[in-house]
Order: structure tokens, then sequence, then C-alpha cells
């Protein structure tokens, strides 16, 4: 029998009593296991905690050790070696390796973290509210109403495509009500929690420059209308969190007032020149050197107080009643820092957490991060990231064959198996679970444009998204089939005519959240690599006694044998989508997978 | 054609011009290259710099672009992306890969570092001064002379063997005066560089408990011996580094006095009391529990003044004239700290860095680490480690199938590139090439006997300590065959009757010394994993035209092919221990190897 041991931080194996942390370890009975240690490093120096074998059950023996916490440092790594048949093994987040893991995968816990745990349980769903339904037509921006970096804006006509050459000028008229009005719609569908795309005064589209922090966008409402939408939603039980975009404001914002003599950009003895950073000849620092975004200066006290610090700081008061939002999703939030770069980032965005923790202790604090975010997630900044590093963007390579810069990229399963693990593996568990996890957003080509139309490929892709692990979100559109490209396509307006609509696939994704809203083992359970070779890759979301498989199978194989040993003592598995019963066969199962599709596997 | 790139930021590859840092890459002339990028993350936000093919030689085209700094952190990472053929590929320090590498596996350039450059020529030699040589016979321990933990030392014969259940009480009368005298064995057998064991005014033979850091220890010699010793070193360009032991004091320390009122030990009013950290019950924080050794307490400005940051502390005269030592090398570096644990490590090994480097630029700044010491070696803190986990315990593991702790372990050629790659891939290029090479120390089983006596794998093993990336120490001893299990066995006595010498091992020392001592390429070259599998390792270091390749076979093997492509367009290599010439063909090397030898192959 291959060496094998399974651990994950759920409840079943890592728990709290009498002020110690046990922490237990499962193999198969049959594996001949000497000895298990638990190695820590207190204090930057080694420790090994023996553990004993504590039960049997089933077909596991299980070892229990108590944790020696490390004082010295927020975060307590740790790492399991132990002897089969006398010849050591180690197991991390890496898993299973015959030498000592490095320390970036141990396994991490942070005693003083207090998860944001009720996203774990969410269904999200993404809205650009300029593109998700028009409520009131009477807000709507007109046609040439105003210039926006110097053109008039346009006002277009819901089914209209978004024109590339314009994409910065063109309104829909979506806006909050219509997000009321459709709630119904998103509570059929599944939805339990909203993450909306700035609401706040902007001249944009997109309203990433902002004007004014206290005040919803005339056009998409009021304060007032904010005030019933979260109302709605509180008596639906639904949760709602909105983008925060400090990093930088609109040039038009008072405390800049490009067009006004009173603002830091025309008066160096403006109260306000502290607030942004300038450099010789009345030039400034700005959000990708696009002058209409002047970054914030976070060097500047006062500019700490009204975003985080002070009593009625941006941050703070909409998470405040009547609001009472569930938490912020902060725009480049790895940017912003002092003196126009990121100096300092880690202490202001700790800041950040204080204040949203301050107000309400189970705030969600969403970061949005393209790249590896390891850093920011840590416990002491933020909850989950965009998670386009650990999910996103390695899914769609394996589908695509491309990456996001439209480059061809050759991985297979074994390279998806890997990019998700290293991603995975550097987070404490309860982050792992809070972790953002989306196919496709404002930002990027839509999945199923990214996918090039491959239905299939599409349905395997969802398949992924509730089954993984962290919190799925649905970018709003994509549930019915909404096809896009790179910005300004990926934004189109939702297809309000069901004739538009891919029923299968609307089918497929209401399949796999009713699975995901009630299993314990996609919300909160480990995670395990089952196989990954060529076209295939299977895993399993693991709690207690509770098993869910999942196959994904981008290519043409027709079957798979998993080791589903590694799991315990099952007799049979259940397909989620053909209800098929499957057997296992000594340890084994042999599961049929058609070309280009997934399987889902109850024990 | 495989897809293969190379760089190292060596000179030929990496230059600071006009304000610009240039960065060039190598790929083979017939591969297909249509675009590659520098990807830097300044200010957090990735940043691609485009390269452009700059000149072809040789079968090299070669790359250049300029790196983009990031000035929101001290490290600069970057990685390369390219198109092959039009599919992208990944070179980081962990090699090529199909996908973006990993942030911990980047290149690293650290702007502010300033490397001890001169260590990368030096061969270094490790002294346990007790046991190296008696030069005066009358500073010796006599037999009873007092007590130590409570029982009294014993003066033992030179050629006597520890015995371990006395280890901490035996004195063999090794001095200062000794390693005077034995400078010109020293030198012969190539060293330029002594690091000593501590020397400083201590009850134990091992003086890691000290009573007076202002004094050398009597039965070693006296402050006037240590001058001498150091002019003479000057003298023949010799370098010195020394034990710095500042985690903790001996029990008899005057701040402490465990025997005497006035100490914190016994005075809760004592000036010295918050030098270390009381507990309840007059208990208080020591070294592993050992009473006699209690902890400092760095939170104490006291401390910090009188071990570092004052104008006459520890650290910083013996830097000084007349002594003008070249480093220290930092005892359990990593566990010091405030109140008895390693709290605020960081800020107080980045002071002892500045109090080096303020007395001298160039001082080396070597910690003891045994397990991954990446965090001390990012530029602000270390030089190097004292490098077991990057080098020693791999190798060890590799060769004996035991780890440290006598646990066997399976691990062939391709997990000892990858446990040897992953220490080395995090740390910026010059403090790869600072890290302290050893086979062996006073803390651990002397290689000779870590080997089971294999005398082939010592002679394959001493070929890695100077070929590999990193400055070679050798332990007293060693070179001669001197045998030794565990501490107190590991530090026998020098056996100076030359009968007792393996000749064939000094012979084989000696010309890797010299190698090592006239090759830029294994000073100051990058590395290239060649060849890992089984029971074969072949790997080579590159400096601009100069190739050196070692090939490492712990097994039965024969031969092996090495793809010497990679190197460049060499016809022949030549082999450093029997001069026998191999011819290139195809662009691969068969190399003939002895079971269980090494091969070191010059271009």
């Amino acid at each position: 029998m291959d060496t094998f041991a399974f651990h994950a931080p759920t409840p079943d194996l890592f728990f709290l009593q009498d002020g110690n942390v046990y922490v237990r370890l499962k193999f198969p009975k049959s594996l001949n296991v000497t000895s298990a240690w638990i190695r820590t490093e207190p204090d930057n120096e080694q420790f090994y905690s023996a553990m004993e074998q504590y039960s049997t059950e089933d077909e596991w023996q299980i070892w229990q050790g108590t944790l020696k916490l490390d004082t010295a440092h927020d975060v307590t790594i740790y790492a399991f070696k132990f002897l089969v048949d006398g010849v050591q093994a180690w197991l991390s987040e890496g898993g299973i390796t015959p030498y000592f893991p490095e320390r970036d995968i141990h396994f991490r816990y942070v005693p003083s973290y207090q998860a944001a745990s009720w996203v774990w349980s969410q269904i999200f769903y993404q809205i650009f509210p300029d593109r998700f339904y028009d409520g009131d037509l009477n807000n709507n921006v007109k046609d040439g109403e105003y210039l926006y970096q110097g053109s008039r804006v346009i006002a277009k006509k819901w089914n209209e495509l978004p024109n590339r050459k314009q994409g910065q000028l063109e309104f829909y008229g979506g806006d909050l009500e219509g997000i009321r009005q459709k709630l119904l719609y998103l509570q059929n569908l599944g939805v339990t929690a909203l993450y909306l795309n700035p609401i706040f005064t902007s001249p944009s589209n997109h309203k990433y420059d902002t004007v004014n922090y206290h005040n919803v966008d005339p056009h998409f409402g009021t304060n007032e209308t904010l005030q019933q939408l979260c109302a709605d939603l509180k008596q639906n039980n639904m949760r709602l969190i909105l983008d925060a975009v400090v990093n930088h404001t609109s040039e038009l914002h008072p405390w800049f007032d490009y067009h006004n003599e009173l603002g830091a950009y025309r008066s160096k003895e403006a109260k306000t020149r502290g607030f942004y950073t300038f450099l010789e000849n009345e030039q400034y620092v700005s959000f990708y050197d696009v002058a209409t975004m002047p970054i914030l200066n976070f060097a500047n006290e006062e500019v700490q107080h009204l975003v985080y610090k002070g009593r009625d700081a941006i941050l703070r008061t909409w998470l405040r009643p009547p609001y009472s939002i569930d938490g912020w999703r902060f725009d480049v939030v790895h940017m912003l820092g002092e003196r126009g770069g990121a100096t300092n980032n880690a202490t202001h965005v700790r800041g950040f957490r204080q204040a949203l923790r301050e107000e309400n202790p189970q705030a969600y604090m969403l970061g949005e991060h393209f790249f590896e975010a390891t850093k920011w997630l840590q416990g002491d900044q933020e909850d989950g990231a965009m998670n386009y590093f650990g999910f996103t963007l390695p899914l769609r390579e394996f589908l695509s064959g491309k990456d996001n810069r439209k480059h061809p990229v050759a991985i297979d399963a074994k390279h998806l198996d890997y990019l998700w693990q290293r991603a995975r593996s550097r987070l404490p568990f309860p982050i792992q679970l809070s972790q953002f996890n989306l196919l496709g957003s404002h930002d990027v080509s839509r999945i199923r444009t990214a996918l090039n139309n491959n239905l299939l490929h599409l349905e395997l892709a969802v398949t992924a998204l509730f089954t993984y692990i962290g919190v799925p979100c649905i970018y709003y559109g994509d549930e019915v089939g909404l096809e896009g490209a790179d910005d300004p396509d990926c934004r189109r307006t939702f297809p309000w005519g069901e004739s538009e609509w891919n029923q299968d696939l609307l089918a497929h994704y209401k399949k796999l959240i009713t699975l995901r809203k009630t299993s314990n083992a996609l919300q909160e359970g480990g995670f395990l690599s089952l196989y990954a070779e060529g076209n295939v890759y299977a895993y399993a979301r693991i709690l207690k006694n509770q098993s869910i498989i999942t196959v994904l199978n981008r290519g043409k194989e027709t079957k798979v044998t998993l080791p589903v040993w590694k799991l315990g003592n099952y007799k049979t598995f259940t397909s989620l989508f053909d209800e098929s019963r499957l057997e296992v066969k000594n340890g084994h199962l042999e599961v049929p997978v058609g070309e280009g599709s997934s399987v889902v596997l109850l024990s």
C-alpha cells in the first residue's frame, strides 16, 4: 500500500479543548505506522510533539497530538513527520513527501484570526450595476448629458453591444432599483449574497473614479434606494458587499478638484494638497498614469482619518445602519500606500481590517488581486482574495490553452493540480475556505468567450466553481450563457428575454448551487487531489464521513480510475448529474467520464 | 530541441549602467524565440519589460532588457516570460516552467545589499579550540581544577576519546597558541580563513556559556595571544571570524551571578534584573531549559546597548584594531529576541547587521540555522547561514539514507536536486554565493561517521563541498579522515601523528581546494542542474565562457550522458581527477563514473 495520511484543520481533526490545541492525523488502518510527530517552530526553533494512536474507526487509524504554538509570531506553522515501515514521510499542505517540506507549504494556524465564517455557505453574484437591470427609467444618463474625459457621454439601448472605441462613454441605465426588482430572479437561481461594482457618485459607467464616497450615484438611485435594497436583502436573508475604491479618486473629487481653484490640483495651499502626490511641473501620480484618477497618499494622516481611522470614515459608515453592508471588496488593494506607491501597504491594509472589524466582527474583507496574494492572506489583513491566481487563471489556461494575455500556454492536469495547490497551500485553512472564486468578472473576458464557446468546457468550469475550495461567485449573466470578450465587451447588459438563455447551462448552475448550499463538505471541507494526468483532474472535498468527488476531463478520455480508499471505506458513490450508482472495487472506483465533461460523485 | 534558457545575476548577465539595471538571458541560437519579457512587481503590481535580442555569440542568442525596480520594497523579484514557437515558457530560480512560477522562487535583487564579497574566494576551516592543538601547556585546565555543573572538571590526554557520559567536563588543552603554531599546516592545506568556536571566558570546554565577553578565556590564552594570532593571520593574508554567543550567558556571568548576591538572580533590585526573563518562583527562561544558560532579554535597552548598539558594544569591539576580526558567526541567532523568546528577532538581528557594517562595511555576518533560513537571508540581516538546510543535511541524507535523527529517509537524486534548489532559489544571488557550506561541525556527527565510513561516499561529499554554490568550510580533522559520532564524539582531538592520516583523502581535499581557489566559476558562477535521476546527480557552475561540471554517483552506475549543449558550444571537457579528455557529441557528453564516486569536468 502507498504511504498515505490525511489532515485538514476541520473540526474533527483540529480542535481546542482545555486550553490545548489538538491535532489529528488519519492513516489507513493497514499502514504500519510506528511513530508520528507534529513539527512546529516555536520561537523559530523546531519542536516535535509526539502523537499517539488515539482510536481506530472504519478503515482508519487516528493519531492525535497537541500543537505547540509559536508565541513569537501570529502564524504557527506545522507539518507531520511519521515512520511507515520504519521509513520517514511527511505531510504538509503540499501533500506527502519523503523529505522535510519547505516552510512555505506547512499547515498554518493563526490563533488570533477570526474568519467571516458566514461567507463559507454563500452563493455570491457579482453585478455591474449599469448593465444588470434598469429599474428606474427616470434616473438614466441622457445622451450627451455631460462630458467624460473630454467627450459627450452616450445613452445606449439595452440590447446594444458595448463599443470598444467608446466603451468608457456608454451608459445603459441599470440601477439599484433594477437590482431590487430582480431579487426574485436571483433567489430562484439560488444566490444568497451580492457583490456590487462601485455605486458611489462618479462620472464613469464603472464608477472606479469616485467623486463622493458618501452618496450613491444619482444615476443608480439615492442613498434611500440603497437603504431599501439593503432592507429587502435582509428580509430575504441575503448579504451584500460593496466595492471600496480608495487607492485613487476621480480628478473631479473636491479634494483634487481639477476644474476648480480650491482643490489640491490648482492650489498648493489647499488643505488637501497632501492627499495626493505631486511631482515637478504640475505632474501628479495617478492610477496607471491615467490623469483622471489621482492616487491617494496614505502617508497623509487626514487621508487615513477620512478613509478608515476616523469615527465616520468611509469604510466605517456603510457598515452601520441603516445600510449595514456585510463587507468590502477592495479595488487594487495591493497597490495602495504612501507617496503614490505601495510603501507601507500592509500598515494601511491592517488598519482597514481593524476598522471593519470594529464596526462588525464578521465583516468580510475581500481584496482584488490578479497575482499571488499570499502575503495579504495570513490573517492580519484580508479574509479572501478575488481568486484569479489560485483558481480562475489556472482553470482558464487548462481549458483554453491561453493565458490572460492570449499567449498560448501548455499546461496539463498535473500542472493545474500544482497551480491550484501552490496557491491554496500557502494560506491558513479558514482563509482557503473564504477565498472568492470566480470564472470571470468585469475585468476579463467572460468565461464562455474565454473558452471559445465550448459549452462542454463551460459546464466543466461551472462544476469546478461550485466544488473547489472557497466561495463561489457568479458573474451576472454567465449563468444564462452571456458572451463577451475583454472589457468593455464583458460588460454587456443582462439579456432578460428568456428565449436568449441557455437553459441547459442554467439548469447545470442550479443543480450545482443546490448541492453547494446543502453540502457541508463543499462549504467547509478539506481538499484532496485524487488524480492528475493529461486531460483529467479529480479531487475530493472531505468533511468527517462525507466525501464529494469532482472529475474534470477536458479531453477525449472516457473513464478514469480513482483511488477512493484514500477517502475511507465507501462501497458506492452516486453521480450528481445522471444519478447512476458506481461500485468501489478493491478501494478503487472506475468512473465513466464524457468527453470534455465533468462528473460529481457523492458518497 | 527542448526549450532552454539561462540566467544568473553574474556580471555578464546582470549589470548596472547609467542608472539602469540591465538583465540578459541566453537562449540556444537554434531556438525560435519570438518575444521575451522581464516580469517584476513594482508597487505590488505586475510590470513587463520587453526584452530585445541583443547579440549572438557562439551558440547563443542573448536577449536584454531593463529591470524595473520595486521602490516600495527592499527586494525586487523578477522572472522571465518568453515565447518559443509561439508557446510561453518561464524562467525563474526554480528553472523553466510552462506556467508563471510562484513568487517564492523568482530571482531576487536587493539594490541596498552590499555583499561581504571577500568570502566568496575563501577556504574556511572550523576549529573547536580545545581540541585542535595544545600550543601552551601552561594554560591547560588541571584535573579537578573547578566544578562545572556540580562536577569536577577532568583533564584528558590528547589522544583519549571523549566520553559520552562526562563530555561536558573534559578538557584537552587546545588553545590559541596552538592554532598559531599550526598555521603553516593550514596554509599548506590551502585554508585561507578560520572560524573559531567561542573563545571568550567560560567555564565549559565549548564556551557557549560566556562569563566575560571582553576577555579570551585564560585556558585558551590572553587577549594578547588573540592579538598575535590576528597579526599572524593578517601577515599571511588570512581571515578570521569568531563565534558570537549573545542569545544567553552563563549563569556565572556577573549580570546574572548565580552564586553572588549582587546579580539578577539573587536580587530583584539588581540593575541587570531586566537583562533576563524571570518567571514565578525564582524560575527564569534559559536555553533549552538548561539552567546554566539564562537567556538574554533584548527588550532591555541596556542589553541592546551592551551587545550591539553602544560605542563599545561586544559585537563592535572585536571588529576594531588590534583584532579587526572579519565577521561573526551568530550562535542560535533565530532564537534570540525579547522576554525569553524570539519576539522581534528581526529587529535585533538587523541591529546586529547595522553595528557590524558600521565597524566594517565588509564584515561577514553568518547565522547558525539548522532549518530554513530564508527570512534571515534577504539582504537586511545575514550574509550567509551555516548551510545545514540547503546543503549539508540533504547531501548526508542522499548518501547515508538517514536523517539527522537517525530515521531512515528515502530520497534519490531528483529529491536532492529539489532540496538544494528550493533552499538556494529563495535567496538573492550574492547571498547564495555567501552561504557557509559544511559537511559537519561540532553539533553533528562527523561526515565520515555519518557516511558509515564509506570512503568513496566521503570523497564524493568533499567534491560537492568545493563545487556547490556557496563558501566551503572544512571541520578540523575531516581532511585527514577523523571519525566521530554525535557530540561529544565529533569533538575529538586532531590526530597530529601523520601515520593516522588518510593520505588519499587529504590529496582529494587538496586537489579540490586548489581548483576552488583558482576557479572564478566555482567562487562566483551561476548554477545549473544537468541531470538528476536515481543515484546520479550532475550540475554545472557557470561564469561567462567557463563551465565546471560535477557528477555525484552514489550507486553502481558506470556512466551518465549529460546535455552539455546547455552550457555552450564546448568540444571537449577534461576530468580533474584522472585528466582524461572527453569529447562532446551532438551536444551531449558521455561521462564514465566510478561506483559511488564523483567526477569533476573542466571546460
